[in-house]
């Protein structure tokens, strides 16, 4: 008889506990094939399991009674059974987010960098910026960013645009927020890693720049003629589930 | 002696080609131990491997060799192995990408929806929409979700703000575009799956419903005051990596 401990949210999905899981493979088969049939016969609509690395061995038994990979995060894999044929089951999460920050100080300088590992074309003047981490406002994330590539602190004043794109890197696609910053300091310090060059350069020259891409020309001329979106604060609605931190990002009035 | 055929990126990081992946986990033992010191030796930082479902029983040994879980995406979990200490390594996609659409008729009336599985509070009527697909653009995406819901034809007219907020899903975080757009269509044809009612509703009701949450009274209210971010044709540079399909959301002039 299966002594996995289990859950069910209002989806009628069932987790199984992972501090149940067994330590045998065979112990997990005779489980699993006890507890399939019942949570089918309840009506459940699928079953999830998170396997750690150190169980890895594991996930096969899971397989073969018709698991299938759903997604990684840190050191564990979480497979998913559909029990009914026709349940709708959540896809994983199919984006990068990055942010890039357009931060010019009293002088009408941009603060630029190149990058030691590019994208073609090689050598180009970009906007310091990089991944907003799961979890993390995108105003939040580009005064970070900006601040460990360059040493600059700066503060967030708008969303300007954004670009969406289909790198396909690991099967994903990229959205890419450019902020308007206000620069509070001036110094520059790099981050030796990643970044060639830091530095400030007059508007006018990066927008003539033939070592700019267009792209980045694009987005700095209208980060200085056009108001893009504010971020505003915001309440979630009550949910034991969602973090109560978040922001919307509107229009101005 | 190794019998992996490889491919190495840009960054230094070695793929095993999964077609060259032995079928025994000995054999899958002994390759590694002899290319994982050829590979640190040679300067790369990084190696992946991908493994199929059906040679889910090759996961152990991968992790027994020092590799770590780092996405699953259809039936294949991909691992990584860091061979320089200090390699950065690329996270998985963090995010969900959903998209929310503004539909109001000549008459005023604007197309909304109950869903059949909802969060709190249960009833609310809501704008119709969905998930964004890993490259797919949001224009797409919003126009396909509000026709997959209520069978109503429209067409996207611009990006009217932009919901960021932790959900903590599977551990990613989720970016929700609300979408002014123009219906084409009149005719409701619901997805009964689940969506539990639709209907063409008068803005003002909405906008005074006690069944609307403050959010989407929000939204719609900005929808219809202010000019959103606006869909531009985009050309990514020449990359081969990169699906030429993608998109730009600029402030208007």
């Amino acid at each position: 008889m299966s002594s996995f401990k289990i859950n069910i949210n209002r989806f009628g999905a069932v987790f199984i506990d992972p501090d149940s899981l067994p330590d045998k493979t065979h112990t997990f088969h005779k489980w699993l094939a006890d507890a399939l049939p019942t949570w089918k016969q309840a009506g459940y609509l699928s079953a999830w399991v998170e396997i750690p690395e150190e169980r890895a061995y594991l996930i096969q038994t899971a397989v073969d009674m018709g698991f299938s990979f759903h997604n990684a995060h840190g050191h564990t894999l979480t497979l998913n059974h559909r029990l009914a044929p026709n349940a709708v089951l959540p896809d994983d999460a199919s984006h990068y987010l990055g942010a890039g920050g357009v931060a010019i100080n009293e002088n009408n300088e941009l603060l630029v960098i190149r990058e030691k590992y590019h994208n073609a074309p090689p050598g180009n003047y970009k906007l310091p910026g990089g991944y907003v981490h799961a979890g993390e406002n995108i105003a939040d994330a580009v005064v970070r960013e900006v601040w460990e590539e360059t040493g600059v602190e700066a503060t967030f004043q708008s969303l300007v645009c954004i670009r969406h794109w289909h790198v396909d890197r690991f099967h994903k696609s990229d959205i890419y927020c450019i902020c308007l910053l206000k620069p509070l300091t001036q110094e520059i310090v790099i981050q030796e890693e990643e970044i060639a060059e830091c530095r400030w350069m007059p508007v006018d020259e990066f927008l003539a720049h033939e070592d700019v891409g267009d792209f980045n020309k694009g987005v700095v001329k209208t980060a200085v003629s056009h108001t893009g979106f504010i971020s505003s604060e915001f309440d979630p609605p009550t949910n034991p589930t969602i973090n109560q931190k978040g922001e919307l990002f509107l229009p101005t009035t």
